[in-house]
Formats: structure tokens, C-alpha cells, sequence
């Protein structure tokens, strides 16, 4: 086994708010909407998912094609996930459109998506083929 | 189908340190370690899959557990992500640790987390049920 990552989540008392911190000390908010509880603060978690997905493939093509010589002016994701219609809701569909404007080579950016999806993306790998879940209650 | 989730992620031009946004104005950071190329301001993205895993579990074992007429007085979880030796590094096994304090029945904890895993999770589907996943670039 490699790595392991460690993340808590703790709620805030505070209607369905809570904050997420990683190993390193960065914090984010997780919250609903009020209809459903929460206090609007913060991102879904279902679209943290997405955030990730995004975020993982972003950072791994704007590097590689940096590497590869690309001078890129702006970068942007646009990741959509459809969700079933009924409980658990869970994403049926997730489409991710790239935008990346500066100078490079064409070849070069397929290239780097490519070694992102089928190569290092590690959050395209795990939602491509389940981890093992344990809980501990 | 159901609701569609939107969520960009733009990078910031500066190192590997993007912003991601959903539909309601939220934002978070997302970078990776210095040695990676990153600013070490924000969240790896691979961990943001267990920020969404833990985060929906979490208000969904609160929320129920209120309904139940459980008082809590704190709810931590601790996700711990084991990630694969090799690229893509993808996790292999999560485990998720709850510690819930306060005056309820640990029956009713235990249907709560039950009901969220079972039911209402879609994350923790997503997880289970490979999505199809679409590019555009």
C-alpha cells in the first residue's frame, strides 16, 4: 500500500455545517441548503466529488503540458454530474469540458489528458473501480 | 435523469493553484505540495473525494439522528484514504471512523449511519457504481 490521506470532518452545532481539515491545515466548509437544514455556507459534498475530479485532471494536464512546452494563458473545467432521480441521488453521468487557451500544440494537450485519464488521475482510477469501505461506528 | 450539479474549476496561472465554484457562489482552493509544482494553499484534489465521502455521511447520520430525537453535543469523522503504490494511486481502501457525543439511543446511530449508507448516501453509490464519465477538450 502507498499513501495513506487523512481528512476529519466536524460539525459545527450548528444546523447541518460542518468543516473539513486535511493533514496540512487547510479547512474548507461543507453545508445544504436551509430547505434541507443547513446554513448555505459551504460547498455540497456530493459537488466536492466533482471538485475533485476536476481538480485532480486540471492540475495533472496543465502541468504536463506545461512540461511538454505549452505556454498557457488560462485553464478551465466545467464539470457537470447528472444525478439519478431518486435516493441515493448518486452521479449516473459526469461530464467534464476543458477550456485551455494560450500557445501550445493541439497534439500536446489530447496528450496530456490522455496521460491524466489513463495514467495519473488518481480520482478518475477510484471512481472508475470501487474502493474497499470500512466504517467504524 | 435528475439534477444536474455544475461545478468550475478555474486555474489561478499562478503555480499548480486553481478555485473551484459551484452554482451558489461558493468557492474553495485547490493546490498540491510545492515539490509538486503547487503553493500548498488549498486541498489536493484527490482528498476532496474524501471530504465529499465523509461530509455526506456526516449530515446525513446528524441529520437523521435529530429526527430520531438524538441531542448531539459533537460529531466528528475521521476518513483515512490507503492509496495504491503505483500511478494513478488511486484509493484502495477508506476507512471511516464516526465519534458521535451526546444523549441518544446507539441504536439509533447506528440505523442513522445505516439509512445513510443504504439510502440517501450518493456519494458513497457514486463510489460503489462507476458513473460514466465524458471529456470534452
Amino acid at each position: 500500500m502507498g499513501q495513506v490521506n487523512t481528512i476529519t470532518v466536524t460539525w459545527s452545532t450548528n444546523g447541518l455545517h460542518f468543516n473539513a481539515t486535511d493533514e496540512y491545515g487547510n479547512t474548507t466548509a461543507i453545508d445544504t441548503a436551509i430547505e434541507y437544514g443547513g446554513l448555505d455556507k459551504g460547498f455540497r459534498p456530493a459537488e466536492l466529488l466533482l471538485v475533485s475530479l476536476a481538480g485532480c485532471m486540471s492540475m495533472d494536464i496543465v502541468s504536463i503540458l506545461q512540461k511538454k512546452g505549452g505556454r498557457i494563458t488560462s485553464f478551465k473545467s466545467i464539470i457537470q454530474g447528472h444525478r439519478a432521480e431518486k435516493h441515493p441521488k448518486e452521479y449516473e453521468k459526469i461530464v467534464v469540458t476543458f477550456d485551455c487557451q494560450g500557445d501550445y500544440q493541439q497534439e500536446d494537450l489530447e496528450r496530456s489528458f490522455e496521460l491524466s485519464r489513463d495514467k495519473y488521475c488518481g480520482v478518475f482510477a477510484t471512481l472508475n473501480k470501487p474502493p474497499q469501505i470500512e466504517f467504524k461506528l
